[in-house]
């Protein structure tokens, strides 16, 4: 395969047939067929976007039940599992509360969403700030918020959202809503189904009946902008037959140049084959050499959980610094919100998107779009974190670094965006008098100033040091809160 | 294969071995094995025992709702298929009464069985004077009424009825109860599961992850005397690989020795392999040559049908005469009830077992344990039915065969069935004055009696005829109704 | 007050004026309006009637459980009374079924009719040969099976099937099918409510702004042929002005000619007041002195009774019996039925009705219309029963009465009924050879027969017995079951 | 009636006998037993506590709905009132999520409080800052929070929180849990109950069976130290016989010197008889005259409303604002919460309580315990509010009134509270530079500090003002959010 076989925004790879000659034949074939698809660019809308919102809602919902610290949309494995750490817990309320012959799926009649108005959500979603949104098409129960053919395996069968529940296609009223928007609209897709017996039969016939076509028509009925997927950790790509989806994704699908996908096609293919790369309730990547994002809920779980209370989700201003510095090291930020079986976004949840929508009505700039600065950040004196050094497998405590760090560390003082020449300096803690950015250089005639303060601020170059001084403010009047962001207009 | 490899009362084939190395072999076992297991005699005890009870119960007593003339057993089938007759009635009341969006699955919480007494059930039976009990132990809605595992094809979908609805095993309950009768336990099971998955994507597979696992488990744990296979049109009996099942229950089972099987085992294979033959809503078959069972409802529904009035119902009369009918022919009557969603047998239905027990209190002797007569029956002048010259296909009209035909057609006067030297005559008609038994040769010394009356009866020898003196009996003391047995203690 | 006061139909009492003078007055007024009550003939329709169909129907049809012998329409009573003999067994079930938080009113949602269909209906009661039907229109638990506005005693408590439950007028529905047949259409309704509040609290206020309105707006509404009310015994007819709703209701209501009442409209009253005199489950009044009439299940429970088996319920025959028995006593006979709670008949109840239809397609003419013989029966030789002798509190066992007395006893070999000069003797044992009529004196040329035998029956006058010669006929052929009537055309 | 008595905390009033002569006297004795009443000082612990936590929760709490703007607890009306303005709204919601038959108290089984933990809501009211809690533990539905006997009108008719829906005492738990902490435990009381068949019917009758007993029976279990009574408007307080309960609450009730009412006992005599005068969602009084309280929720509704959204929500600062303004004219807040049927505090409330509570840590020296100063505010220069100037009618608008009005008006610079020699001026925008108040004199050795500030703060005496410089601080430093409290020791 050579480059000029590489369409704009198609992949190409050598054509399989249907009589495969020898394994040797197949398994190189599978290989190119990783490396051009590897090779495809991320799509620049999505780098450039930052900021999206991730959405868990299905049967799970109705329970919405967890162990502080777990997830809800795990509760039919974590009821059905006596080896799942939150069993006895899960199972303890189920009993108590519904019965103990009371089985998930009768759960699916409860998941009403009298409630759901796809316009009011989608006015959430733009007004947050976020680019794009990412809706669980369906998850690991296999229960699926579209009118899925294979979810209904048979006649007899209904499991999906058209057919059962709220009677309505979920996936397509969202989708038809936030293309109002400037908002991008994005599929999870769960490859796997804990409980589909072809599934726990037999997965080849998994893939080839209910998989691969399941996938096909998602694609094909809601032209997806980002395709986020997930449980494939069971089986190699090979298995899941991934790279044969991929290839007709990029080449023949009717979103073929806008869709964007994560790394999750395989066992232990994160981090290596696909797209973006993911983290997940971590603190991401270092830098921006690969694409990358981290994904989250504003408290622990990602479905809604009725057990998590105030004190267990992060504050606005925790979510807008963990933004910034996830931006300043070139990932982007998935924040997931877990709507209510009855179709509502929690009003804490419409809070937390409202406040940071504020933040970035006035920081935006030195967000999207952004490229990261050769280094991410500029730490205070002390003893630096870990994460700073790069061990991103340390818990992130996104208040430690970068802003109130244990005594006698360090932290973030200012974290780094660039859009071309312009150079931006994001605190979390406003300078007191002066801030002094070493290493930068700025060009003699920059401007300097904070964003969302109306007079330019006075700045010298000290060396390789720029030091700006900070403007007077009454504490009433401060453009946002959380973090300020200085500007310099140019730099060397 | 040779005779002496046949053991008492298992039966003996070419093992089959993992490493078939041709087809023509494999083939050739096969057919050695269905030669086998068609050699295998019919357990005595059924062919003695006349009379069993077939009992459908599930998911489907909850609508219980049937187009009048069909099965509600149907009724998921009837909802989903739109080609089926019943399909617009079934789904325009579902849609009424349940909701479109409520799923067969949703009736399983409703299936509670909450006055359900075994042993109140087996004391019905074993009053009825019925031999042995056929339960569904599943139907074609594959949900179970014990607690199978390969009902739960994994930890997530608990679907039989220990784990849901009643929270019980009902068929552990009813076989323990009726053990405690002298009435033998049976078990209904279908083959195919219309709508199970793996069934639906791969047979092979269904075949051998669930079926064949499922079927051993049964017969394990409950040891049936009689299995009812069901289901069994779709594919022959080479894929559901039956003859095999069938060697391991002859040859390995715990119930080798008692158990009866019938001929559903195979697409085509009715009336060709297998145990007894079966005919369902029909007429049963001209004479003994073959083992043979008629199994129908008292209505026209197995599974109990709320739609079902008392005109539908076949009276107890018309059930004697069945039974009777069958019986001369050298048949086994196999009368089903619908027992309801909450536990009971419908009284209506408890009193046509009564009755027909009352009937055999008196008339028992000419029924248990009989052998046809050389001619099965006698008929009177007239115009001969269909059914009597061996047109076993006409419609089955028991009340125009035995009682009142059309004008100018004859009725059957008497059936006859034998017990060594003694003879039966058995009248739906009480005869006016005498009755004239044709071809029939009396011992000299013989005694003729009327079952239940206390009194012998004169009569004599004329010619090839015997000629009985009727007794004159008050109307209200006649020893039981419906029909009458007259019986002459040897004949030559 | 004079008797030329009376109207034809209504009745005339001196008008209450709202300024009573004195209490004596007042006492007076009431004994005056009850003397004019008690005076009003019987409407002919009913005395000519002899058989109605009685129907419980409501809340108390969805458990549908009594300890057999019990009522289950109180069940609510029995659930929420300590004291009562079956509170124990209803509250253990309720608990165990339904849970302890679950209430009566709960039931409510589920008493759905979703099969009801008053034309079927209608067709069961006419071809059982009734002439009245009583629908319980409200029953003690105060739900209204018609749109009482009185139910909703305001906005918020709608408490009535066309504001609950089924949503439909169920009293409306089946007055409409039973009008369209020749049966006329009667109801039950409750004076007092156990649980509403005005009523435990105040039973004044509960008469005049509940009581009242909705037992004019009943009558109104629908017109009943018959008022069968109960629930009186708490208090004095005084208390319940039930003299003034009467007195409304013959001079002043849309059905005051035709209407029937009963004797249950104040605390000891009965057999004393109002209409015709009411037995329950008991053995009826020895003669035809008042007009009188026993209600009565067909097992042990007015409403439907889950836990009623088949031995539980009467035979056919013994509700024949009951009849002939009742009737030649002058007395009418209200069989009670106990629909489903989704609107059906059940089965066996359908058959009893059925069947008795049967009996009087051939009898009816020995029972409608007739009038009592100056001895109602003739008894065997052997110890007279003690019913026969007027004790009519003894247990009613019609079986011993009338067929199989234990031994040395005496039974009713016949019961007897005039209509004009034909005299009718019915025998629920089929006479041997000839039946000896004591005490009656034929006309010369009278004609006697057997109904539904062709041909006249021999006799002979002995002194002042008629001695008829019984027909021969083939026990195959009598003309009906269970009892047998002989008519002589014309005794002096 | 003289002032000897007087007992310290109970009332004297001339005793009510049963035969009054005449009713003049009774008139004359609910005279005095209302100025009785008056005199009764309010407890000064209330006086002290200015802040409190209302809660509205019950079977309305399932719908949880209402028309924006409006309450949900409500609902019942709303939904059977056409003359609502809610009306259709509600019962188009209604009819199509519950179906038209569906009876509001079908709700009750559906108020299941599984996640209700009492200390978990006792300790979110203690960080508050809150003194004291109002629970409603019955509102206008009826439905009582505790087992209340006369909610059982009789068996039948179970509507508590005990015998129905969660099966547990709520308000005794909540009671339990309160009392553990340093938080009084009220409870809120509707007078009138909208459907209450007795109530409709007769309200004397319901005054005497129902309220007085009932009212007695909360007060003896439960000894709420404030009964916030309500429903009050159909009647005058003599028809419900207020005056009665109430001399009887204060002289024999076990709370009788601890417990504080409010002014809402009968038609018209709110802001004239009784305890506390109450306002609701409106601007509360312009100075301490009287005891008051402004309560109202957090949006629009009392009780929980799924409808309301975060933008409905008023936010942490503008609650603190209304609680800074109210206290400095002398009133109480009582801000209300809705938990959710499943028993929980919604956590965008859990957030309000917390943020609040935060403030109040660094602020509390400046509200509790605290009195008014002679001039309630300052204004800035501009048209001075409406409000200033007395006019409690206009719409409150605290964010207008503290911090942005409309360009040309002003808006209060800071609000006064005192506490002994203590000044307190509190700002809810940070003064720039200065901060001059006008007409105090502060005692020349007085020290003036910022609450929260470590250092004191320079001033001096100008005239009659004093002028106070604003310290410096960072922006990220501030010691709280939403207002500052300056603090002079001692004025004159």
């Amino acid at each position: 395969m050579t480059l000029s076989l590489l369409c704009v925004s198609g992949i190409a790879v050598a054509q399989q047939t249907e009589s495969v000659e020898t394994e040797a034949k197949s398994a190189q074939q599978e290989a190119d067929a990783w490396k051009a698809i590897d090779a495809r660019p991320t799509p620049q809308w999505w780098r450039d976007a930052k900021f999206g919102i991730f959405i868990h809602w299905g049967p799970y919902s109705v329970p919405a039940f967890s162990e502080v610290g777990r997830y809800s949309e795990w509760y039919w494995m974590d009821l059905a599992n006596p080896k799942r750490r939150s069993h006895q817990l899960v199972k303890q309320f189920h009993d108590r509360v519904y019965g103990e012959r009371f089985t998930y799926p009768d759960f699916v009649p409860m998941f009403t969403c009298e409630l759901f108005d796809a316009d009011q959500w989608a006015k959430s979603f733009e007004e947050s700030g976020a680019k794009y949104v990412v809706l669980t098409s369906k998850h690991h129960d296999g229960y699926c918020l579209w009118p899925s053919e294979e979810a209904d395996l048979s006649w007899g069968r209904p499991w999906n959202s058209t057919n059962t529940g709220p009677g309505r296609d979920l996936v397509g009223e969202l989708t038809q809503a936030v293309r109002k928007t400037d908002v991008k609209m994005g599929l999870y897709y769960s490859i796997y189904e804990w409980f589909n017996p072809l599934y726990t039969t037999d997965v080849d016939l998994f893939v080839t009946k209910h998989l691969i076509p399941q996938f096909k028509d998602m694609v094909n009925q809601y032209k997806p902008a980002v395709i986020f997927t997930d449980g494939e950790w069971d089986h190699p790509a090979k298995t899941w037959r991934t790279s044969e989806m991929l290839t007709w994704l990029f080449n023949d699908s009717p979103c073929k140049d806008e869709v964007v996908i994560n790394d999750r096609w395989g066992k232990g293919d994160r981090h290596k084959h696909g797209g973006y790369y993911t983290t997940e309730y971590g603190a991401g990547l270092p830098n921006a050499e690969n694409a990358w994002e981290e994904n989250r809920g504003m408290a622990h779980s990602f479905g809604y959980s009725r057990t998590e209370r105030f004190e267990d989700y992060n504050s606005s201003e925790a979510l807008v610094l963990m933004l910034i510095d996830i931006v300043s090291r070139g990932g982007n930020f998935l924040l997931d919100i877990g709507p209510t079986a009855d179709g509502r976004i929690p009003p804490l949840m419409e809070e937390r998107l409202a406040e940071i929508g504020d933040w970035l009505d006035v920081n935006g700039e030195a967000i999207y779009g952004t490229t990261t600065h050769s280094t991410t950040c500029q730490w205070t004196a002390g003893i630096e974190e870990e994460l700073g050094k790069g061990n991103y497998r340390v818990k992130y405590d996104v208040n430690k670094l970068l802003k109130t760090p244990d005594e006698g560390k360090a932290r973030k003082e200012a974290v780094f965006t660039r859009k071309g020449d312009a150079f931006y300096a994001i605190c979390a803690v406003f300078p007191n008098g002066q801030l002094t950015l070493k290493n930068i250089t700025a060009s003699p005639n920059a401007v300097v100033s904070m964003l969302g303060h109306d007079s330019d601020l006075t700045w010298k170059q000290v060396g390789d040091h720029v030091v700006i001084d900070m403007p007077t403010i009454n504490p009433s009047k401060m453009p946002c809160e959380f973090a300020w962001t200085f500007k310099i207009s140019s730099v060397e």
